[in-house]
């Protein structure tokens, strides 16, 4: 079966654009449909989405629980959406907003411990999904991927700073 | 500058995770990286926003129009976003509602000639933000990373076809 054209992004590479583009455009694909891979099991699977299960990761990194605007920053969304991404998850039973000891008028989200159990299963699951969407390229393959992308980083902070420094 | 710790998907990877999950990791979070800076220059540079971008660049390829379903599916996204950003390109003239010659129901969606123009400016200073991106790596690594990319392509298709089999 070929890729549906649809959701493939690199059908926007002309010939003529510069090889850092189709390079870009190839690697937007690739990402864009894993996460479309991720999205569509954890629907079918857990009947949950990929926001929510995003928030229980930053949960469970963080057992002491998080306020609402360091959700929103860490998952870069809005402070509304991730009102009604708590508001969901709670009434599944999966976090609850804990008030603020000494400042009643704040909360922080922390995971239930059934959250965390069920949370812990739908991860384990996604790995083993990550690892049948990269099955096909070989150890060393993944290695080298993992290298490029590493200088990938150190570029990206690199340039973008410069072209920062150069507005200023 | 190192990385702004919110905006780092990959601090999400522990040591004892899977290389590939890590590996994933590490594409999400270039991925991520690049669409912000892309977003923020959009906005900076053109007052625009990359959902508005990447419609025009939809157009920019069928010069016949596209309807609002087929932007809605080419983009994954809803159709009332669709709608949102059709009124904001025809608000700027960047784009028209065409009617149908023999459905007078139905229109398409069309690029005007300043849209056109406008879009070309900016489609060559986007090229100009990836490359500089992606300056860091030489001619070399970027036909490597193309290539491990194209394996990885092929590695989705093919396994999540198998998982797909599987379930069916």
């Amino acid at each position: 079966m070929t890729a549906p054209k649809n959701i493939d992004l690199e059908i926007s590479a002309h010939a003529d654009q510069h090889a850092s583009l189709r390079l870009w455009l190839r690697m937007l694909s690739c990402t864009t449909l894993i996460e479309d891979k991720i999205r569509q099991k954890l629907r079918d699977e857990f009947n949950t989405t990929l926001p929510r299960f995003d928030l229980l990761a930053q949960l469970e990194k963080n057992p002491q629980g998080l306020t609402m605007g360091e959700l929103s920053k860490r998952m870069m969304i809005s402070g509304g959406n991730v009102t009604a991404i708590v508001d969901q998850l709670e009434g599944e039973g999966t976090v609850v907003r804990q008030i603020g000891e000494t400042d009643r008028r704040s909360y922080r989200v922390i995971m239930t411990p059934s959250g965390r159990q069920s949370f812990t299963r739908m991860a384990q699951v996604h790995e083993e999904w990550i690892v049948e969407l990269f099955a096909d390229l070989i150890e060393q393959d993944q290695s080298g991927l993992n290298d490029l992308l590493g200088k990938l980083k150190t570029s990206i902070y690199q340039n973008s700073n410069n072209a920062m420094a150069e507005t200023e």
